[in-house]
């Protein structure tokens, strides 16, 4: 994402309208230049990319504003499950056309969390595309030398937390894709939480201090945490009602409109999910508390190589039809 | 770009196939974590991102092999005329479907480039498009603190340098797309040049010791030297007739096949633009014949905030109808 003072080709100079005025650090360059200089510190770097697509991860008429959030903050949740802090960004954009309705709104939401997450707009690319919409990011955090939370480490016995709440993203999704008889102010909060994740970045440095593993949910909970044991070479025993619920989700399942798998295998939550060695149970409580950030334990690693146990209200492991989003 | 052992989705089971033997490097982590690792050094880091989209940067029918080139080698050109040496890159492949007769020899083509360039793969992220395919790269490299490369920083007076041969790649992309009489050598040659980007690694350190200013020319030397001046608040007069020609290129251009004015603004060259204070071309010379990359000194930078005057070989301006590409 370049553009010169003279010369200005149309992405150029929108790119010089509307992402220019963004981009403030100096590692940026004002966009005027082919890379970005990330000067040496002393910290390691963590390094994360995901891409957002019309139709799959977002739908093609959700607001400009909250695309550019999700974009980013799909990101922001991998570096704070990761322990790291937020550092800056490349974008890259990938239009149909170069429409200032869409741009002018994108760009200011996208400014907007750029200053609330502290996460420098660092440059990009803008390419010119016939099929859906795509806004792809890599984002960079720092966190200190060794100190990044791996998927693998969880151990046996170690207390299996999630923040927030688990599944009001997909009944969002559902909602906007059919009709279900849900109050109003709980329909609106269901699709918040899928248009605009939440990544829980003020927990980041209480996941470095105190998790031996720890990934994001983004492709559902079972199917996260089935990918957290493999990692880790555990297997899990989860007690499916202790899993967080909102009062939207509770109430949408308590009337029948969804059921529990939904929640637990339908992606999009961008919660954390960690792994807390029992002797940091407390402390790690503590600082969540202290972070404002809500934790929750929902069950604890075990030995063996089987996928997590989900046990329902009875005590009987729940057979999930489907236990992660799939793309292909 | 993230698989677990247990419960493989269609893409896990792919990235798992094709892409995990690639990623050896440990800040990698296999593959199998939600971000990559860089330790902490003390050189600067370098960031530029790059995608390439079918139908725009390269054709439906290109090789798969080919494409895999294209989409690193446009990013390890950009590190290259900031001076910085690669050192690793994330990929984000938005694919229609899946089809290992596409797969595997995109993987095997990068994994050649991996080892030949020394850049290793940390990470991705794959997702569905209804639409072109599109690889995105952001790519890493390392070079001592301070010592980047800019496009800021060219001096009146400073000689105007590139690298290889300009217009080939236009013309490649011509001979795709329409029938020239051309010599199938050199119409291989030139297909060739347009899918299969050189990046000028080799001179990254001749750059970063001795140029004022660099950029890597990719949307067409006239425009991309106009960005360079403008930029670095400066003008610059070439004498077109020393712009470096390959034979193929010159041979069409004598049979009025072409002209002067395609073959320098036409695109997708990815040789290195930079200027060199006159102390030090000597200097550069020799580092570049050291490292066995040809340079060819093409103008000088002039005081002013004109756009760059090209003389044609009877010194009268030219007058070029699209200075650059430009996607929309």
């Amino acid at each position: 994402m370049t553009s010169g003072d003279g010369n200005l080709s149309p992405e150029d100079s929108l790119i010089a309208r509307h992402f220019r005025p963004l981009a403030t650090h100096s590692a940026a360059r004002g966009l005027m230049d082919d890379a970005a200089v990330l000067a040496a510190s002393g910290d390691d770097l963590v390094v994360t990319t995901d891409a957002i697509v019309e139709g799959v991860h977002f739908l093609p008429d959700d607001p400009p504003d909250t695309i550019a959030r999700k974009a980013l903050r799909v990101n922001l949740s991998d570096l704070a499950a990761k322990g790291a802090r937020p550092s800056g960004f490349v974008l890259t954009l990938a239009l149909r056309e170069v429409r200032d309705e869409f741009l002018a709104p994108f760009a200011r939401a996208l400014g907007e969390d750029i200053a609330a997450f502290d996460c420098a707009l660092l440059g990009g690319d803008m390419v010119a595309t016939s099929g859906p919409l795509m806004i792809s990011i890599t984002a960079f955090g720092t966190v200190a030398p060794g100190r990044a939370v791996a998927r693998r480490g969880a151990g046996v016995g170690d207390a299996i937390f999630v923040t927030g709440t688990i599944g009001d993203a997909a009944l969002g999704l559902d909602l906007l894709k059919r009709n279900l008889n849900v109050e109003s102010v709980h329909r609106n909060a269901l699709i918040d939480r899928y248009r605009v994740p939440q990544p829980r970045t003020a927990l980041a440095d209480a996941v470095r201090d105190h998790a031996s593993a720890a990934m994001d949910v983004s492709d559902g909970l079972a199917g996260d945490l089935a990918k957290l044991c493999a990692a880790s070479g555990v297997s899990a025993t989860v007690d499916a009602a202790s899993v967080p619920l909102s009062d939207a989700a509770r109430s949408t399942l308590q009337s029948g409109q969804t059921d529990l798998s939904r929640l637990l295998t339908g992606g999009d939550d961008y919660e954390i999910l960690c792994t807390i060695p029992q002797n940091q149970r407390e402390a790690f409580q503590a600082a969540a508390d202290a972070a404002k950030v809500a934790v929750c334990g929902i069950g604890r690693i075990v030995a063996g190589d089987q996928p997590p146990v989900l046990l329902d209200s009875s005590g009987t492991p729940m057979v999930l039809k489907r236990p992660s989003y799939s793309h292909f």
